[in-house]
């Protein structure tokens, strides 16, 4: 793919209790590249949203004044849980991750993605832990249970939580160059598992096989 | 070593333009362990301190007003650069840490804990990309090139940014169970270096041999 000039808007969409890794990972990656992206943070309010793990992030905008950007990264974390049944969140999600460029998530959040109808007839992954869960927020997903992460035209869905980065990679990869993704691995000292078919976690926590 | 009952606290010292993934890494994998460990941020205010990325994190509370943790947490970024200025700051810190059961960084972290007398006598690793700007700020310290890690008594020091989680987990291994934190690697789904020996960087990046 030939590079482009223009700098891309990647937006992260935070909730209450997000997995802190899912967001930071894929945002440490793109936002090396200042050149080549920008990044936001959208959320319920503007202002400081908790993670799972207790430390707070702040949102520059809410939902419903959030621009449309180039790149929508939905994370998981035990937030899903609720989130997957907010029906206003899901109808806002929907309509607005549909016109960007690219929809992508790291672990749970194929779950978000899915519950707002945005993976229908689209291969995906998710977590391995929660893999039973994700599966029945997406019934007419093609769920894809051994993957470090799924590429199916505009849908990039990662595996848990680590798996975001070597997904994030990729996308860099697709979009930019391959050159530019290793060399940014290089840079944030990152082994980057460049095959999406890598994947021990499948059968560790349990989305195959016995545990 | 024997499991202990009692929950550690670990506080991250943020300051502007901190290096996301130096904290979120390690905040992530301490935080998901909430029986054992218990997690804060301090920074120069209480409120938003913006990230190398631009992403702003809530500080709970002011460098001055902070109790002493368990382990402290000195990330990396290119804010160290003024920060390894800073005399104030320098002193809090160095009195601050002292008194801390473990003392680690991420990245260019080490530079800051070296600026403030931390490491010396110490063994001691950085990020590979500014590895002789690190070694500037710790004349008395006696830096490894080629590390993932390097642990030395009550110093823990990794190399560039993704090497603080493989830290992390080898740190948990250490005050709890190397079961712990296998457990943890695979539940975020993350392939843990367990060697500290391992560095393929400290080629790539020039703090060994030519570029």
């Amino acid at each position: 793919m030939t590079e482009v000039s223009q700098r891309r808007r990647v937006t992260a969409v935070l909730f209450d209790r997000f997995e802190l890794l899912d967001v930071f990972g894929p945002l440490e990656l793109f936002g090396a590249l200042s050149d080549h992206f920008e990044i936001g943070l959208v959320g319920p309010v503007a202002g400081p949203v908790r993670s799972s793990q207790g430390p707070s992030v702040f949102a520059e905008t809410t939902y419903a004044e959030a621009e449309v950007p180039d790149v929508v990264l939905v994370p998981g974390g035990i937030g899903t849980r609720a989130l997957v049944q907010d029906s206003s969140f899901r109808s806002w999600l929907a309509g607005w991750a549909l016109q960007a460029e690219i929809v992508a998530s790291v672990c749970t959040g194929s779950a978000v993605l899915a519950s707002a109808g945005l993976l229908d007839g689209y291969r995906a992954t998710s977590n391995k832990r929660a893999f039973g869960w994700a599966k029945e927020q997406g019934p007419h997903v093609d769920w894809v249970a051994k993957a470090r992460w799924v590429e199916d035209r505009d849908r990039w869905t990662s595996s848990g939580v680590a798996a975001g980065m070597d997904m994030t990679l990729a996308l860099i990869a697709s979009m930019h160059s391959e050159e530019l993704a290793s060399a940014l691995a290089d840079r944030v000292e990152l082994e980057w598992h460049r095959d999406p078919g890598w994947d021990p976690f499948a059968f560790v926590n349990g989305a195959l096989g016995n545990r």
